[in-house]
């Protein structure tokens, strides 16, 4: 394949829209999940995140970066005021929806009406989860950092409450979310499913890892 | 679906093998990027991590975690000597390879040798990139947060150099991923290719996204 070496000078001088779908491309596939969030008011608020990641088992964690100048504020202020918010894997069937999520509806107005998504509330804790996904998670918040470098923020959340169909775990206590109808993201707007290769045997030094299935 | 809810008391009294698959699955798909690192001396060193993210565009900005118990620590050594490190996305082809690299190897002994990939230098930058990738990025670190919860390390770095197959760049600035032939994983272990279900246009709040292909 013909190869283009691109330098950071060259990236800096990209049009701002190109650059964004240039540099948001390159990490490779990204997690689709809907945040969901809640004033103390119980007006909600849900927006679409590439950005949820694994931080660690024990405690449970997980890390989502919010950026305050294209995310709307109230998704941030919501978690500051209730300390808690939940995340839902977005599934083929919800693509539309969950992506029109991204559009600057404004304050006061709640996107699960103007997408046609249902929100969900259980007791523990004061943030709508998303109905119709099958798997959703309900977090607090736990820390907060803030990148000096572009302002950007990290928030990281313990999973206090996971929704997980029964079909989709296995005896090792991997979650099937392929089989959960869950969905990847590459870029700004493109959706993927999958298709799995297989699962690898845990790697060892003196032995190539076989496939588990 | 049959739903199971589990709490986070449930969580922490999973086996921890068990836990770690389980919560490893709940963020969704992950990318899955070759990290190459080299000491002073030009001894290589190769992980596959699941952490890589995007940061922000502008400037170009990745991050990704690294759990100084869990990956070799030859790799945050090599990167706090050096300051640069690369990313190399993961194929199909290269799967077995790239699991391999997770093995627990000796100090002193190259991922690159034992698994069967070739390390390729570039002139500006102190860190071999994995050649049989298709996409490829040189990263200089710009930045680290610890996580107080769990010691977990997030290093922030900033594309310096970019690799791309010219075949796999879109008019707007999008890098068609799938086509390149990059893989998502999910949990501990599981590889998945992917089948595109489209790309949407930009959210408006008065009108639903289109399909853009």
């Amino acid at each position: 394949m013909a190869l283009s070496v691109y330098e950071r000078d060259d990236i800096l001088a990209m049009e701002k829209r190109y650059r964004a779908a240039f540099v948001n491309s390159l990490s490779g596939f990204k997690s689709a999940n809907l945040l969901g969030t809640s004033d103390s008011n119980r007006q909600t608020n849900l927006c679409i995140v590439s950005s949820a990641f694994h931080l660690g088992a024990n405690p449970a964690l997980m890390g989502v970066i919010i950026r305050p100048d294209t995310v709307p504020r109230d998704t941030l202020e919501n978690i500051r005021e209730t300390g808690v918010y939940t995340l839902n894997h977005v599934q083929k069937e919800m693509v539309v929806a969950a992506h029109q999520t991204s559009a600057r509806y404004p304050h006061g107005v709640s996107e699960f009406e103007q997408v046609g998504l249902t929100p969900l509330w259980r007791e523990r804790i004061n943030a709508p989860y998303v109905q119709e996904a099958a798997i959703r998670l309900g977090l607090i918040l736990r820390e907060e950092h803030t990148m000096a470098i572009n302002g950007t923020h990290l928030l990281v959340g313990e999973i206090i409450e996971a929704h997980v169909p029964d079909s989709c775990i296995s005896h090792d206590g991997f979650v099937d979310i392929e089989q959960a109808g869950t969905v990847a993201l590459s870029g700004l707007d493109s959706y993927h499913c999958t298709d799995r290769v297989g699962r690898l045997s845990y790697a060892k030094p003196d032995s190539m890892p076989e496939w588990l299935d």
